[in-house]
């Protein structure tokens, strides 16, 4: 899966991720009042809504972005109806051809995780017949526990062609408070979790040197970015903080390498309520929006000669 | 809440959580074929059965236990129903006086949090009408992003008076690799997450000295557990590990302050599971496993002179 996101980027020039992440009071009024109008005020009123403004959203930007990445809290917040949402977002995105990365950030002891791999990336077994959960290509995973999370991951990784994306440095405010600290060696807390990613990169790796197991390094954190980007060398990054968090092209400009791969910027809000900044039908905003971000981008690795295509 | 979680603690002298971890492959063979001959092999079939299998479990347990802890992991896996199962363990529970312990383990950047905080402990609002997504009184909080996560779970532990426990030292193998580390300053890393915990229970804090802002730490770490007690006095500790991870009473009883409270031990396999050990009905032998346990638990307090009631 990882050859076929890196395809994918290259084949659409588009080292971008939509990140999914409906907010309710921002769906456009139309679709809020027609949905609100047919279930009333409900939670079914808000899971119709967001899986109308999703489709819309994916439509618009499908042709011009190798994945999307549905932030799922979202819609854990709206019960079960926004499960259903979230499922319907992941199928839908999957059957325009999407890459599909779940934002679920989970991590546990062993035989929870495993559960947790099942639930976003395997499948489980009932008598002769398998299901898939919630059907995703990826997963975020939180690293506080260690290698027994991650383990659990690997069946899924290998037999079903997935991968996950660990979180390494974040892009919040905070994220220095445990990530930044010092070790008895100098080393960051950071770069002994990069020291996981890359140990996991040295086992499994895909035909354009890059690893199903990556890594999750803020946009808002550049110098860190760059250091990682050195540190990590196999770990496709997923960045967010582009956007609406504040980072810009030049500072996610260092999570490539020399040859313009092995990044995948994160744009959420500034891509689908773009409507509310530059006016005008939401899904036409969004695909500007994703068509700007695109330009920024490869504007800006071409001028440092790092434009792969 | 954490004061009606001691509370409960104390007039049911069981500090005692039952973990609700299904594995449908488990379950009692006579429920697993009711449902399979009436929902087929479907998932739907798995979460009636898990549903049919917690309600007895709660029924069994509920008056010698103060709480449950639902692991939603093993509601994920099975997707849209496995949810609908979850959310019924929460109410179901929530309906026999059990305090809910959502274990979740999630955190995010600021604005994801919030959506977990309202998906788990708060509500939602849809025009004039509130919801409850998945509704607990605390919920299992992941550190590694930092502070912007629990400060969003501020506005519901203080206004719908509810809780939440951060990880600080989990019970798993790998739990060291990060959790370990020393910092240049000669702390472990587990040390500085225990310091973000005692900096929130100097903010908020319950009539009988503990905060909502408790703690995981692990019973296989006994040593840790005991320094841990000391450095977070005001935080009330989960404690996972016993039974089925190898802790045993003796491992547990540093986690109990001098009164004797102060902590909550979780037991899920071998209570929910005691039928597979013990033979006879699954519910008869989940009760005598958790009398067991607090006889356990209580025999021990005794001994070292702790037991509070």
């Amino acid at each position: 899966m990882i050859d076929q996101l890196i395809e994918a980027i290259i084949q659409k020039k588009s080292p971008i991720v939509v990140g999914l992440d409906p907010r309710f009071n921002q769906i456009p009024q139309a679709i809020k009042e027609k949905c609100l109008a047919e279930y009333g005020e409900t939670l079914e009123a808000v899971a119709a809504a967001i899986k109308i403004f999703n489709r819309g959203i994916i439509d618009a930007v499908a042709d011009e972005v190798p994945a999307v990445k549905p932030q799922v809290a979202f819609y854990e917040q709206y019960g079960l109806p926004g499960m259903a949402a979230y499922l319907d977002a992941c199928q839908y995105a999957a059957s325009k051809g999407l890459v599909v990365i779940a934002d679920v950030k989970r991590g546990d002891i062993g035989s929870t995780s495993k559960a947790y791999a099942k639930a976003h990336l395997g499948q489980v077994q009932v008598g002769n017949k398998n299901y898939q959960g919630f059907p995703a290509d990826f997963a975020t995973i939180n690293p506080y526990l260690g290698d027994d999370c991650m383990k659990e991951f690997e069946a899924e990784i290998v037999q079903e062609d997935k991968g996950i994306f660990i979180l390494v440095k974040t892009s919040n405010p905070t994220s220095g408070q445990l990530q930044d600290l010092v070790m008895a060696d100098g080393k960051h807390l950071y770069e002994k979790t990069a020291e996981i990613v890359a140990g996991w990169n040295d086992k499994i790796c895909g035909k354009f040197g890059y690893s199903p197991v990556g890594a999750v390094v803020g946009a808002t954190y550049p110098e860190e970015l760059s250091a990682l980007r050195a540190q990590m060398p196999k770990a496709m990054l997923l960045v967010p903080g582009y956007g609406a968090q504040g980072g810009g092209a030049k500072d996610v400009i260092n999570a490539f390498d020399t040859k313009g791969l092995g990044a995948i910027v994160n744009n959420s809000r500034g891509i689908i309520f773009a409507y509310e900044k530059i006016g005008g039908d939401y899904q036409e905003a969004a695909r500007k929006a994703v068509i700007a971000m695109k330009q920024d981008i490869n504007d800006t690795l071409s001028s440092v000669g790092k434009q792969y295509w």
